[in-house]
């Protein structure tokens, strides 16, 4: 490859370099607040420890750029290929899942030596090499690593909860005052033939492409994202005890799981409160209500006479308004871990960075999409089906980790990301 | 209403009633095969026994006509509103599902005078009535106990396999001689702004409709189904143990089971045969591979290369080759319960009538969806997740229940229907 | 063998045969109130459908005693070895025993047929052989099918409880009066050194076996049975809800299933009833409460500040007082099936015939216990552990099937017998 | 109560002081080995993590005796009452045992400072206070904490299990070499009448009393337990396939399972290991078989033809030979925490601190047993159902804590502890 420079004058090579520091350090930055202790927790199959994450990460360069394009690089530990994989069947077996939680060897300290040991062997690779061999497995990492830092706040918020203390993982406490929201309205969109999907430069994931033409029907979007309070008279309109509003399988997870109220919520004495990144909060009315599942959405936009978006529709709305705005604050002083109020001068506000947004389209394969080739082709492709997608990226998702073809997907019984509710009618 | 005639001179209530009378005497007709103890058999919560299928039809026009519109009927017996409710909360809690096979009382008997009292109910009702008041519902009913048909069929057939005497339904073996199947061809179709749904006169379901316009992608379609030959192919070439070909969740599902074959076959002493409406037989080369689920369909179009259809693409496809061509056996003096060999002079063959043909769409609403008003509009809508579409109708199916914009769905990991295999490329 | 002349005159065999008769005939008398479609049911693992009762009493005799000692005996059908061995692993395999309901085939009729032809060949056999051959076989056989007999309506009980219609096996209602019944008085016994287990002549199954002393220590033992009225206290004082009263493993089961009452019983509009075999009743406050778990039985006893017998306590009891009184009723005209008031003039009332006692004691083999040589040592012994032991028989238990050494035995939690609650302090 | 002197010249409340702080100082030298990552670690529900025993027996201390006994004493931390509580319901609600793994907070640093700041009040009070009022409690919360010693160390080594790096906790090897154990021979007992339980002075728990003469039938006993290369016979011949040789309820577990080996064998590559606190060794044939369940036991004691002792029979044995001798090596310079090799020269040897010994007998009550007044007469007599009683200690089981009346109980498929076989004949 040529040394291609960028706008800003680096090379193509130093750029990835930079990216590939500041990504990784940033790993490490979310982790200051977790004491050893914490590094193990794993309440469910579905969710991993801290350590597990920063491990795996590494694993990801040692195996897929490492191990294949640095000749000199000696393998850090023969099990950790084992260990560390997370479901990569071309590379072989893996560790079983729900025990990820059951390795406290290796030590914390001995993972850190292992990020370090790698990071170094990156480090001298991307010096040496050329760069157009590795430069798009470099970069899926780095994405990669990213939608792991994710994780990892909604992993450890989600094994937190299950402890009566409820530690804080962000040490100040959420603002107690906000000005009111805006008042729902309908941002109205006509009948298009609409591009769905990632066309341009850039990264992107393969489920992105390829772009294609979908016919989008007229509807209207709401200008922002339901509140708690919204969400609280659904409950208190009896919405959990009444099964006309619930898909079937719905109604049988709410009975199975007795939900009567999102992930986080706590009634104490008759009053609500909300499990936080930021400790145990009172319920604060002018939040977007956020960890719920799919067929909460559902049920509350079949209340409200609503529906939910389709992924076209979400995409093409956020298309059009070129609304970028941006409520990610994780690069601020002082991040907050928690969606902010919308903001009232926006036409569609919280569209990125607030909520993951349920959609009413199936995770599938877009027409024509192929999976990259080898055993990261696996990273996106089995597992489309059974989940649903969701739009528009959360609050903890890294600011230059979204865009508006990216495709999340979760199962519809899913609550420990920060999901929310968008209508649209 | 006006005495409207139809084409033949018959009014539609004429039309109407001798429909409703042919549909039911048919359902006994599907009976006779059974004895007293076979009508209790639930082999899993999913199946249900064929005494429950005579009384819930049956419940079905008591429900929804006569109670509403026969001001002089007389509820049957107070409890079978439970009993025989299926899964409509607008009208009320339901017998738990999984213990439908305890009901041994009621019995066939007095099942069979409920049906006849209902029956004659119906008829005195028709005769009398404003036939526009309730002639939706009526055929609505109608196509509802056509769906039980085949569902009494395909459970039936389920709980049968149970039983290491393997049960005879039909009594005459399936033929051991066909011809040789046409060899995998495939069909052309361009780019196109299709119509999919249903427009025009007739009944039709909810979900079929808005029809909508949908742009197809080119794609090609195989000319028939694929056959057990070919599936036993991928069996030999280890396809059931090797992860890279199933979707995750199949993977996880194939394992749980531990499923090596469809579901109906069975290995003795290393030769392949399969159970079926006619008994035990040995496994036929020609016929179409049949209960398959989702994931093996699937994994079948991976390992070979190739797709499954979209219901779009499956529509579009149906609808501009006009095959209407139907291999349904059921009305014929010896009906043949199980799929038959692909004819070698069609273009596009077994589209209808053969096997159900998982799509690689998900069952979702169309844009516009409206579910009918009332307790009815439970009938489809709310199962709209977590299922695929299938088209096509199988060999069970009654012939005119099933037409191109049909909409049939299952749980991916669903195998007792006659779900078999049609790719894409 | 000679032929040895009982006292009434008869020869041994003539008496075994006629008890053959008598025993086989019962069973069917007991079906005589079934339906076809009854003859399915099981609605959980643990209990057994009627037909499958009728076929697998059958076996036993084929299997055990015409395969063995009949050489002209050609086997009813290949497959019945295999559906209808309960659990000799020492014969072969079985069919899965909670898939019993499933075998809609053999029909009734055919099993009936069943029944027949072993009936014949056993009698033809019976009448040629050396009677000290088989006689062991052929009593044991019995006995076997008299525990079947009781296990029918047991499992019948069982089975219809599970049908909102109530379903009637006795039709005619319990009687709604009764005497009151005795105050609890206690009857003392002092320290001794007993004999326990069978000795003498007889039939006797091997887990009586070998007598053998055991110290008992001084108790007193109540006169009668626990009655509905006075569990009715233990309800109504919070019993279902303290978990001091509880063993640990019982308050989990407890919690498990939302245990609140006896299997039976029924709380509608705030009355209490129980389904009887004779079908649904106002609860009837002087009969002994049954269908009790040990788990219940031990915390009823804990609250009253009571305990339960030791099995040698409730020998030693009865050997003592010579009671054997016994309030089985099967014989009689009218038989009623369900276990009566205690009788004021008893001393220690209802030990025999009324309901199963729950023990203190775990269901371990007696010092010096061997089982029977062959298949049939899987009869008893392998099912010593994590049973306690019952004694006394029920109301269904035939009248010359119980004895003072005769084990019962089943897990604490099982519920379906008639078991009821005999304290001693 | 009166300044009583000892033996040896201390007063009563010096001894008890002086054991307080022995024991407490024992607990935290026995987690030495540990890393803070290792503190967490809970593989299932029947375990707990080392933290969780540091603080649990912290608690039992401060519930049962400071908040109780000293007038001064503020409670450390309000929620601990909650979160370390085990199941006294007597006391309060408990937090869910499964999920004490997901306690990171406290951390480990508070609950060594929780320790600290009881072990003060504790030694106060023992000071300042009447020891006749609280030495019974401070005795039972001494063998209460001896108890969760041998089980830190046991559930530290089924969690360490589940770790394919097979951490070691005592960091040198277990020795290779053995003598030749002493081959099988069987010491007569004849019958007697005995005293089973504790008599005398001392402490000793409340399942132990009251004392009470059984009847023991005649019996030889092994004079030592069965050898791993012993097993491996029995695992040769098919022991684990064979279902003649096993409890009905064993076999079940055996299949649903898919044991073929104790707890922690391992075969690799054809080769037999065996994890140990160790760590991972080759299986060395002298050692007795330990971790087995007590089906296992049941199982290879029916395979050579002999019987598990009775609880009785154990004891009579122990008692009679006068057989003191223990193996247990805490307390030496380099301890081994694994069962060691019969010794040539003992009659009856491996009695005390070997492994524990199954025995045939129920845990059940003794005639007269009462529990404990309080709170803590939940410590044993709400287990009495469903376990088997152990007899003997382990290699973990402290020294000072074993003796012949000890009963040990747990379920009869439980493995985790150091079970091992004694047979009789």
């Amino acid at each position: 490859m040529n040394e291609t420079l960028s706008s800003s004058g680096e090379t193509v090579k130093q750029t990835l370099t930079k990216r590939y520091q500041r990504v990784r350090e940033m790993t490490l930055w979310l982790c200051k607040p977790l004491l050893i202790e914490d590094y193990g927790l794993q309440a469910e199959a579905a969710v991993s420890p801290p350590k597990w994450h920063l491990a795996h990460t590494t694993w990801f360069f040692e195996t897929f750029v490492l191990k294949k394009y640095d000749t000199k690089y000696s393998v850090y530990h023969p099990e950790f290929e084992f260990l560390f994989n997370s479901y990569y069947q071309g590379v072989g077996p893996q560790y079983l899942r729900p025990n990820r939680g059951l390795l406290s060897r290796p030590t914390l300290e001995q993972v850190e030596e292992y990020r370090q040991i790698v990071d170094e062997s990156m480090l001298r690779l991307l010096e040496n090499c050329d760069a157009s061999e590795i430069s798009a497995l470099v970069e899926l990492g780095i994405n990669h690593e990213q939608q792991h830092q994710e994780l990892l706040l909604t992993d450890i918020k989600y094994s937190f909860s299950f402890n009566p203390l409820f530690p804080v993982y962000a040490d100040f406490p959420l603002a107690s005052k906000y000005e009111s929201v805006p008042s729902l309205r309908w941002q109205a969109f006509e009948q298009s033939l609409f591009r769905q999907g990632f066309s341009g430069q850039g990264f992107h994931f393969d489920n992105e492409t390829p772009a294609h033409e979908v016919v989008v029907q007229p509807f209207q979007m709401a200008n922002r994202l339901i509140t708690n309070q919204e969400f609280l008279l659904f409950i208190e309109d009896g919405g959990y005890s009444n099964p006309l509003l619930w898909l079937s399988d719905g109604w049988q997870v709410v009975q199975q799981y007795n939900w009567s109220a999102p992930l986080y919520w706590r009634c104490i004495d008759g009053q609500w409160f909300e499990y936080t990144l930021h400790g145990l909060s009172a319920l604060i009315d002018e939040l977007p209500v956020t960890h719920v599942s799919y067929y909460e959405a559902d049920a509350f936009a079949r209340w409200a006479g609503k529906m939910l978006p389709t992924e076209a529709q979400w995409e093409f709305a956020q298309f059009t308004v070129k609304n970028r705005q941006h409520h990610l604050l994780l690069h601020t002083a002082e991040p907050v871990f928690h969606p902010q109020a919308a903001n009232l001068s926006d036409s569609l506000s919280q569209l990125l960075g607030s909520c993951w947004e349920w959609t009413h389209s199936a995770y599938l394969p877009y027409p024509g999409y192929r999976p990259l080739p080898g055993a990261v082709g696996e990273y996106n492709g089995k597992f489309m089906c059974n989940q649903m997608v969701l739009k528009g990226g959360s609050c903890v998702t890294p600011r230059d980790h979204i865009r508006t073809s990216y495709r999340n997907f979760f199962y519809p019984k899913d609550r420990w990301q920060f999901s929310g509710i968008r209508l649209v009618e």
